[in-house]
């Protein structure tokens, strides 16, 4: 088991980080969760390389690999599980928006207990619905797991019933984007099909992951838009993340999905890939 | 003189926040820049509203008015100058985007020297350049001053020219909205117009104040729709915000601006207002 709350602060241990940080001030930073399994990163070589391109877009310095590996390596007990968090911000600076030149980004790497979700492995598959918010149009981050999260906050704002697993996130023109805190895949005669996320929408690990995997089993994926009548239609409807895997949605509002005999196995489509 | 650097957190002394604070975690917070003259908070009325307002919208529990007063005085010393930076947050939460129930927010109130911009009370006018970055809209957020700001951090980043004062930030359509850290108002056949912000930008406290200002003196002042093509139309251009009152502009790119003589005294305007 590991030490639940335990945080480095650029490898230093602290409960706090200073107050002139950019991730407070402008939400300027990228962030990544993951499990730890027997005291090891899950997926780490995605994580590092998803979080290393998030930095890059936004020009933020990214943190050295041995330096985030070293951090996980002090915060898991050797054998434990557990959640690992990372924000890497753009560092301390002063007031105003502008950019110093030659700023040191912060890195907090923290440790929490495995996450407890409503529809953890369920059984008959998940509930989820639709938000109300609509998400807004913005290129220029799309993708990017960055500390700008209010979107997913007031969505999941929305519900507090414990037997709702996840909200459906839609664009203005009620195109299907994502998970509140996932991706979304639908299967449809034998393909499956994950909403494109150039406009908005977070780009999740297990996603990328779900689309090698998908590539290697000869199973075509399209990256296209997903109007929200599409839903009704699909054979079966998945939701993904690095914590959760993969749940296959049994309802979303009036509609329901059962399993079927020729349900992918993505769950273990996931697995199966050797640390990449 | 006050005391640049001093923080106070929750009232209490404080260089550092607690790392679990859904500020830095989801920008989850809101936050306001205003002048402190002779050690008192200027324009304070406005600002405190418009703070609460902003947590309203958020669902943040604001902060009490009183304890915010307090915390400008012990930081400000008396008959001192400077700028006073409020944040609140939703507070301090676990790992996740769902909101407890009854969170206690924080707040975070700190102390800078008064700000030293290049085109501080420009002689003949500020110049300022159109943003590559688009707006993108949404509605829930537009208008509210939140902790996700990293729009305005890509914008600030696009130039480093000091002789340029401010960016202008347009829309998807192409429609101008604000300035990188300011509103903008036009003059026009003796009319003040200011962009809509019900899709985004943020709605400043001198904003308001000059529409106030505006009204008590007779001017109509619209608020609607900017198209790009309209600023070379305009009599006049001014940007504004707490800090900086009112620049007139003088140049965007290609386009300038003389100072006229119908030209609307609007930095007299915004301060002649009895304290609200």
């Amino acid at each position: 088991v590991t030490t639940a709350g335990a945080t480095l602060v650029d490898g230093v241990p602290a409960e706090a980080i200073n107050v002139m940080d950019r991730g407070l001030h402008y939400g300027d930073g990228v962030f990544r969760t993951l499990r730890l399994e027997a005291g090891l990163p899950v997926w780490w070589g995605d994580h590092y390389r998803k979080l290393r391109a998030d930095c890059l877009v936004l020009e933020i310095d990214p943190p050295v690999e041995q330096d985030l590996l070293g951090d996980l390596e002090r915060l898991a007990s050797p054998g434990g599980n557990g959640i690992a968090k990372i924000m890497v911000t753009r560092g301390v600076g002063g007031r105003g928006y502008a950019v110093r030149a030659g700023m040191a980004s912060s890195r907090i790497v923290s440790l929490h207990a495995a996450a407890n979700y409503p529809a953890d492995e369920p059984e008959g598959g998940a509930t989820a619905r639709l938000c109300t918010l609509r998400l807004g149009y913005q290129p220029r981050l799309a993708g990017v797991k960055h500390l700008n999260r209010l979107e997913n906050v007031l969505a999941r704002m929305e519900w507090s019933d414990p037997a709702i697993a996840e909200g459906l996130l839609l664009d203005v023109a009620d195109r299907v984007v994502e998970g509140v805190m996932s991706n979304l895949f639908m299967q449809r005669d034998g393909r499956l099909i994950t909403p494109d996320l150039m406009r908005c929408g977070v780009a999740g690990v297990a996603r990328e992951r779900l689309m090698r995997a998908a590539a290697r089993h000869g199973v075509e994926v399209e990256v296209r838009d997903v109007a929200l009548e599409e839903l009704s239609r699909a054979d079966a409807l998945y939701l993904t993340n690095s914590l959760i895997g993969v749940w296959r949605i049994a309802r979303v509002q009036g509609l329901t999905w059962q399993p079927k005999s020729d349900t992918y196995p993505l769950q273990n489509w996931l697995d199966e890939e050797a640390e990449a």
